[in-house]
């Protein structure tokens, strides 16, 4: 073994919420050191007998109350052997979605506080973390073309307008609304429930829901869901 | 700092080449340790004021003697905290590819011998290299269908046969010729050449050529090569 390596490594963690037509990214308030009072990703050192994931969940956990299941892995940075000003850290990124108003906040350990901010809000983050934001932002919006991704960021049931809204909220663009549900509904992982929603004076809504199992059985045959926009 | 990591931090590289509809792998013979002899991925300790490509295309160079200008970063393999029989290694991966023809193979440093593995004969290798040939083989072929990556494949000139062979090869099936052609030439990355290529008894075919700078460009402006196989 190299015993000369002097590389420590650590995970950064980037949680995408979304609330009415917002997108948001979880940050915490830093406890300690140069950056002690900034906003920054939630994360930290990986433990010599843990997984890079576990490590990933663990950090989410302690520093911000959030409990997902399951995390992506983002990208690796460690280019810039000068990214951390304590010495060399390499960085492995993860990224996941939740819906924030199932999600109690809470800051332990590194951390002082929890809070969702916009993406729009987001502006000067301390280490490379802008630039993990982006790539993980980058992420969300090519997934979108080939899988469905409202399964954590949407409630249980919701009416087809939501899911609508969703996906032009993180494109940040207008879809071909005509196309976007013909396409969608031919999956069979989003199913009609016999529920309605009455929201103001218009027509009440049909409720949604996704069948996650469909979903993953569909993935492991293979199929690609490819969602076009126009 | 979190002094008591004791966590190396390695990388290793998937280079595929392609030569006459054989896919194949890149693959070194490892000179000392416990896998001495075996056939393995290239590979290494990243320094420490070294990046984490910079590395993987060093240890590529040092081990095979293959120069590549840019290597892609595919995965970072840590979640198995017993991958590597010396102790806690977390490796990051990248892949790329070259044209066999081109290149000169040389070993040195770690390793005794460099060779081009096609990918069926390829079975048991030391440590989680299959899986993470397996992981490379599997983003090559996703990026078949949004990105063209004939580039350093193929000849600088070469039928549209070549073209059509090589991604039969990679996706391990037929295409339907005429829709991959027509959505090919539709970009304007690929160019004909004036030139022939005649072999055999058959008709003279054109030959052609890629224009980077034109991809390059269009790829700036958020072009998505979508390219559909039925």
């Amino acid at each position: 073994m190299d015993l000369k390596q002097d590389i420590k490594l650590a995970v950064d963690i980037v949680i995408f919420g979304y609330e009415e037509r917002q997108l948001f990214v979880l940050l915490i308030k830093q406890k300690y050191g140069k950056y002690k009072g900034r906003w920054l990703l939630p994360g930290g050192f990986v433990k010599n007998k843990e997984g890079l994931k576990a490590a990933a969940i663990r950090e989410l956990k302690e520093e911000s109350g959030v409990v997902v299941d399951d995390l992506e892995q983002l990208f690796t940075f460690g280019d810039d052997v000068k990214r951390d000003h304590r010495g060399r850290v390499v960085t492995v990124s993860y990224f996941g979605t939740v819906k924030p108003s199932s999600m109690k906040l809470k800051a332990a350990t590194d951390s002082i506080d929890a809070k969702w901010f916009t993406i729009e809000s987001i502006s000067d983050l301390p280490y490379d973390h802008n630039q993990i934001v982006e790539t993980a932002f980058n992420r969300l919006k090519s997934k979108l073309n080939y899988q469905p991704i409202g399964f954590n960021l949407l409630s249980k049931k919701f009416p087809f307008s939501d899911l609508e809204n969703l996906y032009m909220t993180i494109l940040q663009s207008p879809i071909d609304r005509r196309n976007f549900r013909k396409k969608i509904l031919s999956f069979d992982f989003l199913e009609e429930t016999d529920e309605l929603l009455s929201k103001g004076s218009g027509r009440p809504a049909t409720l949604f829901k996704f069948n996650k199992k469909k979903y993953q059985s569909s993935l492991k045959r293979g199929i690609n869901f490819e969602i076009k926009f126009a």
